[in-house]
Protein backbone atom coordinates (compact mmCIF):
# COMPACT_ATOMS: atom_id res chain seq x y z
CA UNK A 1 0.00 0.00 0.00
CA UNK A 2 1.68 3.29 -0.97
CA UNK A 3 1.13 6.63 0.84
CA UNK A 4 -0.59 9.30 -0.30
CA UNK A 5 0.36 11.96 -2.40
CA UNK A 6 2.80 14.76 -1.18
CA UNK A 7 1.23 18.41 -1.21
CA UNK A 8 3.52 20.81 -2.89
CA UNK A 9 3.30 24.61 -2.88
CA UNK A 10 1.11 23.64 -6.66
CA UNK A 11 -1.29 21.59 -5.44
CA UNK A 12 -2.27 23.43 -1.72
CA UNK A 13 -5.08 25.62 -1.83
CA UNK A 14 -4.92 28.89 -0.36
CA UNK A 15 -8.60 28.65 0.41
CA UNK A 16 -10.50 26.12 2.01
CA UNK A 17 -7.62 23.69 2.95
CA UNK A 18 -9.84 21.26 4.98
CA UNK A 19 -11.23 20.59 1.12
CA UNK A 20 -8.23 19.33 0.31
CA UNK A 21 -7.44 15.67 -0.16
CA UNK A 22 -4.36 13.70 -0.97
CA UNK A 23 -5.06 10.00 -0.05
CA UNK A 24 -4.58 7.53 -3.06
CA UNK A 25 -8.09 6.02 -2.90
CA UNK A 26 -10.15 9.39 -2.94
CA UNK A 27 -8.07 10.33 -5.66
CA UNK A 28 -8.57 7.29 -7.64
CA UNK A 29 -12.37 7.04 -6.97
CA UNK A 30 -12.35 10.33 -8.52
CA UNK A 31 -10.44 10.01 -11.81
CA UNK A 32 -12.02 6.43 -12.36
CA UNK A 33 -16.11 7.86 -11.58
CA UNK A 34 -15.33 10.71 -14.01
CA UNK A 35 -16.04 9.96 -17.52
CA UNK A 36 -13.77 13.25 -19.20
CA UNK A 37 -11.86 15.38 -17.85
CA UNK A 38 -9.98 18.78 -18.90
CA UNK A 39 -6.92 18.77 -20.15
CA UNK A 40 -4.75 21.83 -19.99
CA UNK A 41 -1.44 22.80 -21.84
CA UNK A 42 0.20 26.18 -23.33
CA UNK A 43 -0.57 26.32 -27.30
CA UNK A 44 1.36 28.56 -29.43
CA UNK A 45 -1.66 30.95 -29.29
CA UNK A 46 -1.46 30.50 -25.09
CA UNK A 47 -3.30 28.20 -22.80
CA UNK A 48 -5.94 25.52 -24.18
CA UNK A 49 -8.20 23.29 -22.47
CA UNK A 50 -9.83 20.50 -24.02
CA UNK A 51 -12.47 17.93 -22.54
CA UNK A 52 -11.48 14.23 -24.02
CA UNK A 53 -11.51 10.78 -22.19
CA UNK A 54 -8.97 9.40 -19.32
CA UNK A 55 -8.30 6.02 -17.94
CA UNK A 56 -6.07 5.52 -15.19
CA UNK A 57 -4.12 2.37 -14.81
CA UNK A 58 -2.36 2.47 -11.68
CA UNK A 59 -0.56 5.16 -10.65
CA UNK A 60 -0.77 6.67 -14.20
CA UNK A 61 -2.84 8.60 -16.60
CA UNK A 62 -3.39 8.20 -20.27
CA UNK A 63 -5.16 10.26 -22.60
CA UNK A 64 -5.34 9.59 -26.33
CA UNK A 65 -6.03 11.86 -29.87
CA UNK A 66 -5.23 11.80 -33.22
CA UNK A 67 -1.54 11.72 -33.51
CA UNK A 68 -2.32 15.64 -35.80
CA UNK A 69 -3.95 17.07 -32.63
CA UNK A 70 -2.42 19.81 -30.96
CA UNK A 71 -1.60 18.14 -27.61
CA UNK A 72 0.08 15.53 -28.77
CA UNK A 73 1.81 17.20 -31.72
CA UNK A 74 2.85 19.77 -28.60
CA UNK A 75 3.66 16.43 -26.48
CA UNK A 76 5.88 14.83 -29.31
CA UNK A 77 7.90 18.28 -29.83
CA UNK A 78 8.53 18.46 -25.64
CA UNK A 79 11.78 16.39 -25.50
CA UNK A 80 11.45 16.34 -21.57
CA UNK A 81 7.15 15.88 -21.86
CA UNK A 82 4.67 18.47 -21.91
CA UNK A 83 3.87 20.94 -19.24
CA UNK A 84 0.04 19.75 -18.71
CA UNK A 85 -2.72 19.85 -15.41
CA UNK A 86 -5.31 17.53 -16.22
CA UNK A 87 -8.47 18.16 -14.08
CA UNK A 88 -11.69 15.78 -13.47
CA UNK A 89 -14.55 17.17 -11.69
CA UNK A 90 -17.54 15.44 -10.32
CA UNK A 91 -20.80 17.91 -9.37
CA UNK A 92 -22.81 16.52 -6.55
CA UNK A 93 -25.02 19.03 -6.38
CA UNK A 94 -26.07 23.11 -5.70
CA UNK A 95 -25.42 24.48 -2.63
CA UNK A 96 -28.30 27.30 -1.60
CA UNK A 97 -27.17 29.48 1.68
CA UNK A 98 -29.55 32.05 2.92
CA UNK A 99 -26.69 34.63 2.02
CA UNK A 100 -25.67 35.04 -1.43
CA UNK A 101 -21.76 34.77 -0.77
CA UNK A 102 -22.09 30.88 0.94
CA UNK A 103 -23.86 29.70 -2.35
CA UNK A 104 -21.66 26.88 -3.64
CA UNK A 105 -21.46 23.31 -5.70
CA UNK A 106 -20.83 20.24 -3.91
CA UNK A 107 -18.08 18.62 -5.30
CA UNK A 108 -15.37 16.14 -6.03
CA UNK A 109 -12.18 17.73 -8.24
CA UNK A 110 -8.74 15.69 -8.92
CA UNK A 111 -5.63 17.98 -10.30
CA UNK A 112 -2.85 15.69 -11.92
CA UNK A 113 0.17 18.23 -12.68
CA UNK A 114 3.28 16.69 -14.12
CA UNK A 115 4.88 16.61 -18.00
CA UNK A 116 2.95 14.51 -20.16
CA UNK A 117 5.00 11.85 -22.00
CA UNK A 118 4.02 9.94 -25.99
CA UNK A 119 3.35 6.49 -25.10
CA UNK A 120 5.65 4.75 -27.90
CA UNK A 121 5.73 1.55 -26.64
CA UNK A 122 3.49 -0.97 -28.21
CA UNK A 123 2.34 -3.03 -25.64
CA UNK A 124 1.39 0.09 -23.36
CA UNK A 125 0.26 1.49 -26.50
CA UNK A 126 -2.51 -1.45 -26.36
CA UNK A 127 -2.68 -1.34 -22.60
CA UNK A 128 -3.41 2.07 -22.84
CA UNK A 129 -5.96 1.88 -25.17
CA UNK A 130 -7.84 -1.00 -23.92
CA UNK A 131 -7.97 0.94 -20.76
CA UNK A 132 -9.81 3.71 -22.31
CA UNK A 133 -12.73 1.04 -23.73
CA UNK A 134 -12.87 -0.18 -20.24
CA UNK A 135 -13.34 3.52 -18.35
CA UNK A 136 -16.10 3.87 -21.02
CA UNK A 137 -17.88 0.32 -19.80
CA UNK A 138 -15.67 -2.09 -17.30
CA UNK A 139 -15.26 -4.95 -20.02
CA UNK A 140 -15.23 -3.13 -23.42
CA UNK A 141 -12.00 -3.45 -24.89
CA UNK A 142 -12.30 -7.24 -24.50
CA UNK A 143 -15.85 -7.32 -26.92
CA UNK A 144 -15.02 -5.30 -29.71
CA UNK A 145 -12.67 -5.10 -32.62
CA UNK A 146 -8.94 -4.34 -31.71
CA UNK A 147 -7.67 -1.49 -33.24
CA UNK A 148 -5.17 -2.54 -36.80
CA UNK A 149 -2.17 -0.90 -37.66
CA UNK A 150 -3.22 1.61 -39.48
CA UNK A 151 -5.32 2.48 -36.75
CA UNK A 152 -2.81 2.91 -34.10
CA UNK A 153 -0.69 4.41 -36.05
CA UNK A 154 -2.99 7.20 -36.26
CA UNK A 155 -3.53 7.58 -32.64
CA UNK A 156 -1.32 8.93 -29.69
CA UNK A 157 -1.38 7.98 -26.44
CA UNK A 158 -0.52 10.27 -23.89
CA UNK A 159 1.02 9.25 -20.02
CA UNK A 160 0.99 10.90 -17.09
CA UNK A 161 2.10 9.76 -14.42
CA UNK A 162 0.06 10.38 -10.73
CA UNK A 163 2.98 12.33 -9.07
CA UNK A 164 1.77 15.94 -8.35
CA UNK A 165 -1.40 15.21 -7.73
CA UNK A 166 -4.46 16.68 -5.23
CA UNK A 167 -8.36 16.42 -4.88
CA UNK A 168 -11.03 18.61 -3.43
CA UNK A 169 -13.77 17.97 -2.36
CA UNK A 170 -17.44 19.80 -0.57
CA UNK A 171 -19.74 17.68 0.78
CA UNK A 172 -23.09 18.34 2.91
CA UNK A 173 -25.52 21.81 3.75
CA UNK A 174 -24.71 25.29 3.01
CA UNK A 175 -22.45 27.03 5.56
CA UNK A 176 -24.52 30.17 6.60
CA UNK A 177 -23.65 32.71 9.03
CA UNK A 178 -25.39 32.71 12.28
CA UNK A 179 -27.00 35.94 11.92
CA UNK A 180 -28.19 34.91 8.79
CA UNK A 181 -30.13 31.66 9.65
CA UNK A 182 -33.62 33.06 10.60
CA UNK A 183 -34.03 34.98 6.82
CA UNK A 184 -36.59 34.07 5.20
CA UNK A 185 -34.56 32.07 2.45
CA UNK A 186 -35.20 28.26 1.48
CA UNK A 187 -31.88 26.77 2.55
CA UNK A 188 -30.36 23.26 1.61
CA UNK A 189 -28.76 20.91 -1.19
CA UNK A 190 -30.08 20.06 -4.31
CA UNK A 191 -28.38 16.23 -5.17
CA UNK A 192 -27.64 15.88 -9.13
CA UNK A 193 -25.88 12.59 -10.48
CA UNK A 194 -25.64 11.46 -13.56
CA UNK A 195 -28.06 8.66 -15.05
CA UNK A 196 -27.81 6.34 -17.78
CA UNK A 197 -31.00 5.91 -19.87
CA UNK A 198 -31.51 2.73 -22.02
CA UNK A 199 -29.01 2.10 -23.75
CA UNK A 200 -29.85 2.62 -28.13
CA UNK A 201 -28.67 0.13 -30.79
CA UNK A 202 -27.30 1.35 -33.63
CA UNK A 203 -29.82 1.48 -36.76
CA UNK A 204 -27.61 -1.28 -38.23
CA UNK A 205 -27.16 -4.01 -35.35
CA UNK A 206 -28.75 -6.58 -35.44
CA UNK A 207 -32.12 -6.75 -33.44
CA UNK A 208 -30.99 -10.22 -31.86
CA UNK A 209 -27.93 -8.66 -30.62
CA UNK A 210 -28.41 -9.32 -27.14
CA UNK A 211 -27.51 -5.99 -24.87
CA UNK A 212 -23.83 -6.97 -23.42
CA UNK A 213 -23.49 -7.28 -19.35
CA UNK A 214 -21.65 -4.37 -18.64
CA UNK A 215 -24.16 -2.20 -19.94
CA UNK A 216 -27.10 -3.93 -18.50
CA UNK A 217 -25.19 -3.39 -15.26
CA UNK A 218 -25.39 0.69 -15.69
CA UNK B 1 -29.37 39.81 -33.82
CA UNK B 2 -25.82 39.21 -34.06
CA UNK B 3 -24.06 36.99 -36.28
CA UNK B 4 -22.21 33.67 -35.29
CA UNK B 5 -18.27 33.85 -34.16
CA UNK B 6 -15.54 34.07 -36.95
CA UNK B 7 -13.71 31.26 -36.29
CA UNK B 8 -9.92 32.22 -36.38
CA UNK B 9 -6.93 29.35 -36.59
CA UNK B 10 -7.41 28.46 -33.07
CA UNK B 11 -11.25 27.88 -32.80
CA UNK B 12 -10.42 25.76 -36.22
CA UNK B 13 -9.96 21.84 -35.05
CA UNK B 14 -7.79 20.36 -36.72
CA UNK B 15 -10.26 17.02 -37.32
CA UNK B 16 -13.95 16.39 -37.18
CA UNK B 17 -14.37 20.09 -38.64
CA UNK B 18 -18.04 19.04 -38.78
CA UNK B 19 -18.38 18.65 -36.03
CA UNK B 20 -18.01 22.65 -35.40
CA UNK B 21 -20.64 25.01 -34.42
CA UNK B 22 -20.24 29.06 -34.37
CA UNK B 23 -23.38 29.73 -34.16
CA UNK B 24 -24.82 32.02 -30.78
CA UNK B 25 -27.83 30.25 -30.08
CA UNK B 26 -25.62 27.03 -29.65
CA UNK B 27 -22.93 28.46 -28.13
CA UNK B 28 -25.04 30.50 -25.40
CA UNK B 29 -26.98 27.35 -24.96
CA UNK B 30 -24.52 24.81 -23.68
CA UNK B 31 -22.96 27.84 -22.10
CA UNK B 32 -26.06 28.23 -20.15
CA UNK B 33 -26.97 24.49 -19.52
CA UNK B 34 -23.42 23.61 -18.17
CA UNK B 35 -23.65 23.89 -14.92
CA UNK B 36 -19.35 24.85 -14.13
CA UNK B 37 -16.87 25.22 -16.99
CA UNK B 38 -13.27 24.57 -16.71
CA UNK B 39 -10.39 27.75 -16.14
CA UNK B 40 -7.56 26.98 -17.81
CA UNK B 41 -4.56 30.04 -17.27
CA UNK B 42 -0.53 29.91 -17.08
CA UNK B 43 -0.06 29.77 -13.58
CA UNK B 44 3.92 30.68 -12.50
CA UNK B 45 4.09 26.89 -12.26
CA UNK B 46 2.96 26.20 -15.43
CA UNK B 47 -0.86 26.11 -16.79
CA UNK B 48 -3.56 25.43 -14.23
CA UNK B 49 -7.22 24.47 -14.72
CA UNK B 50 -9.77 24.82 -12.51
CA UNK B 51 -13.32 24.02 -12.00
CA UNK B 52 -15.51 26.98 -10.88
CA UNK B 53 -19.27 28.30 -11.99
CA UNK B 54 -19.87 30.57 -14.82
CA UNK B 55 -22.45 32.70 -15.75
CA UNK B 56 -23.28 33.83 -19.19
CA UNK B 57 -24.90 37.83 -19.56
CA UNK B 58 -25.82 38.70 -23.15
CA UNK B 59 -21.94 38.48 -24.37
CA UNK B 60 -19.97 38.37 -21.50
CA UNK B 61 -18.76 34.89 -19.58
CA UNK B 62 -18.15 35.81 -16.02
CA UNK B 63 -16.32 33.82 -13.38
CA UNK B 64 -15.28 34.78 -9.90
CA UNK B 65 -13.34 33.70 -6.85
CA UNK B 66 -11.67 35.30 -3.80
CA UNK B 67 -9.83 37.96 -3.94
CA UNK B 68 -6.65 35.86 -2.80
CA UNK B 69 -7.24 32.97 -5.37
CA UNK B 70 -4.92 32.18 -8.26
CA UNK B 71 -6.65 33.32 -11.09
CA UNK B 72 -8.41 36.86 -9.86
CA UNK B 73 -4.43 37.55 -8.59
CA UNK B 74 -2.92 36.52 -12.04
CA UNK B 75 -5.78 38.50 -13.75
CA UNK B 76 -4.79 41.65 -11.46
CA UNK B 77 -1.68 41.62 -12.19
CA UNK B 78 -1.84 41.58 -16.11
CA UNK B 79 -2.33 45.04 -17.57
CA UNK B 80 -3.98 43.57 -20.37
CA UNK B 81 -6.23 40.91 -19.02
CA UNK B 82 -5.15 37.05 -18.29
CA UNK B 83 -4.90 35.31 -21.48
CA UNK B 84 -7.45 32.43 -20.33
CA UNK B 85 -9.23 29.79 -22.15
CA UNK B 86 -12.33 28.57 -20.34
CA UNK B 87 -14.07 25.30 -21.57
CA UNK B 88 -17.61 24.00 -20.96
CA UNK B 89 -18.50 20.20 -21.51
CA UNK B 90 -22.00 18.67 -21.31
CA UNK B 91 -21.84 14.85 -21.56
CA UNK B 92 -24.74 13.32 -23.52
CA UNK B 93 -23.58 9.57 -23.91
CA UNK B 94 -21.64 6.48 -24.59
CA UNK B 95 -21.41 5.71 -28.11
CA UNK B 96 -19.96 1.85 -28.52
CA UNK B 97 -19.03 1.05 -32.40
CA UNK B 98 -17.94 -2.11 -33.27
CA UNK B 99 -14.27 -1.54 -33.51
CA UNK B 100 -12.05 -0.01 -30.54
CA UNK B 101 -11.27 3.22 -32.95
CA UNK B 102 -15.01 4.47 -33.44
CA UNK B 103 -15.77 4.73 -29.71
CA UNK B 104 -16.64 8.15 -29.09
CA UNK B 105 -19.02 10.00 -26.37
CA UNK B 106 -21.45 12.13 -27.45
CA UNK B 107 -20.97 15.63 -26.08
CA UNK B 108 -21.33 19.05 -26.53
CA UNK B 109 -18.51 21.88 -25.75
CA UNK B 110 -17.81 25.42 -25.84
CA UNK B 111 -14.18 26.69 -25.48
CA UNK B 112 -13.93 30.76 -24.86
CA UNK B 113 -10.73 32.45 -25.86
CA UNK B 114 -9.33 35.35 -24.55
CA UNK B 115 -8.07 38.16 -22.28
CA UNK B 116 -9.78 37.91 -19.07
CA UNK B 117 -10.40 41.52 -17.02
CA UNK B 118 -11.36 41.54 -13.18
CA UNK B 119 -14.41 43.50 -12.80
CA UNK B 120 -14.06 46.61 -10.65
CA UNK B 121 -17.18 48.62 -11.48
CA UNK B 122 -19.78 48.11 -8.87
CA UNK B 123 -22.90 48.01 -10.40
CA UNK B 124 -21.18 45.21 -13.11
CA UNK B 125 -19.79 43.11 -10.53
CA UNK B 126 -23.63 42.84 -8.29
CA UNK B 127 -24.67 42.07 -11.83
CA UNK B 128 -22.39 39.08 -12.40
CA UNK B 129 -22.60 38.06 -9.21
CA UNK B 130 -26.40 37.76 -9.67
CA UNK B 131 -26.46 36.35 -12.74
CA UNK B 132 -23.75 33.33 -10.79
CA UNK B 133 -26.70 32.80 -8.86
CA UNK B 134 -29.31 32.99 -11.20
CA UNK B 135 -27.22 30.24 -13.46
CA UNK B 136 -27.57 27.92 -10.00
CA UNK B 137 -31.46 28.44 -10.24
CA UNK B 138 -32.94 31.03 -11.52
CA UNK B 139 -34.70 33.11 -9.54
CA UNK B 140 -32.12 32.65 -6.86
CA UNK B 141 -30.41 36.00 -6.59
CA UNK B 142 -34.00 38.07 -5.85
CA UNK B 143 -34.04 35.39 -2.40
CA UNK B 144 -31.50 35.18 -0.95
CA UNK B 145 -29.31 38.04 1.49
CA UNK B 146 -27.28 39.88 -1.27
CA UNK B 147 -23.82 40.20 -0.62
CA UNK B 148 -22.62 43.31 1.95
CA UNK B 149 -19.43 45.42 1.56
CA UNK B 150 -17.37 42.94 3.17
CA UNK B 151 -18.32 40.10 1.27
CA UNK B 152 -17.91 41.91 -2.11
CA UNK B 153 -14.43 43.43 -1.23
CA UNK B 154 -13.43 39.69 -0.66
CA UNK B 155 -14.91 38.63 -4.09
CA UNK B 156 -13.26 38.79 -7.52
CA UNK B 157 -15.17 38.77 -10.56
CA UNK B 158 -13.62 38.29 -13.86
CA UNK B 159 -15.32 38.99 -17.12
CA UNK B 160 -14.07 37.28 -20.41
CA UNK B 161 -15.80 38.38 -24.19
CA UNK B 162 -17.34 36.52 -26.00
CA UNK B 163 -15.46 37.33 -29.22
CA UNK B 164 -13.42 33.84 -30.24
CA UNK B 165 -15.40 30.93 -29.32
CA UNK B 166 -16.25 28.01 -30.89
CA UNK B 167 -18.97 25.36 -29.97
CA UNK B 168 -18.29 21.14 -30.65
CA UNK B 169 -21.15 19.37 -30.93
CA UNK B 170 -21.30 15.36 -31.57
CA UNK B 171 -25.04 13.40 -31.79
CA UNK B 172 -26.51 10.51 -32.62
CA UNK B 173 -24.92 6.96 -33.33
CA UNK B 174 -21.88 5.15 -34.23
CA UNK B 175 -20.41 5.11 -37.00
CA UNK B 176 -18.47 1.49 -37.83
CA UNK B 177 -16.51 0.86 -41.14
CA UNK B 178 -18.56 -1.23 -43.38
CA UNK B 179 -16.82 -3.95 -43.05
CA UNK B 180 -17.04 -4.10 -39.36
CA UNK B 181 -20.66 -4.15 -39.29
CA UNK B 182 -21.63 -7.70 -39.00
CA UNK B 183 -19.35 -8.63 -36.16
CA UNK B 184 -21.04 -9.82 -33.25
CA UNK B 185 -20.28 -6.73 -31.06
CA UNK B 186 -23.45 -4.46 -29.91
CA UNK B 187 -23.23 -1.34 -30.83
CA UNK B 188 -24.96 1.96 -30.23
CA UNK B 189 -25.47 4.71 -27.78
CA UNK B 190 -26.01 4.59 -23.77
CA UNK B 191 -27.68 7.89 -23.02
CA UNK B 192 -26.48 10.11 -20.18
CA UNK B 193 -27.73 12.77 -18.50
CA UNK B 194 -27.53 14.81 -15.45
CA UNK B 195 -30.58 14.22 -12.92
CA UNK B 196 -31.63 16.61 -9.52
CA UNK B 197 -32.88 14.53 -7.06
CA UNK B 198 -35.23 15.90 -4.44
CA UNK B 199 -34.10 18.91 -2.49
CA UNK B 200 -32.72 18.47 1.41
CA UNK B 201 -33.66 21.47 3.53
CA UNK B 202 -30.68 22.71 5.89
CA UNK B 203 -30.97 20.61 8.85
CA UNK B 204 -31.37 24.36 10.81
CA UNK B 205 -34.24 25.03 8.27
CA UNK B 206 -37.67 26.57 9.97
CA UNK B 207 -39.87 22.75 8.25
CA UNK B 208 -42.47 25.53 7.49
CA UNK B 209 -40.39 27.30 4.59
CA UNK B 210 -41.75 25.95 1.27
CA UNK B 211 -39.45 25.14 -1.20
CA UNK B 212 -38.73 27.51 -3.58
CA UNK B 213 -41.07 27.75 -7.21
CA UNK B 214 -37.41 27.73 -8.68
CA UNK B 215 -36.91 24.59 -7.03
CA UNK B 216 -39.73 22.40 -7.60
CA UNK B 217 -39.12 23.00 -11.53
CA UNK B 218 -36.21 21.53 -11.56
Amino acid sequence: MRTGFEPTPRTTPTRYRERARYDRETVHQILDEALICHLGYLGAGGPVVLPTTHARLGETLYLHGSTGSGPVLAARAAPSGLPVCVTVTLVDGLVLARAAMHHSVNFRSVVVLGAARVVDDEAEKLRALAGLLDHLAAGRAADCRAPNARELAATGVLALDLVEVSAKVRTGAPEDDPEDCALPHWAGVVPLSVTAGAPVPAGDLDPAMPLPPYLARA
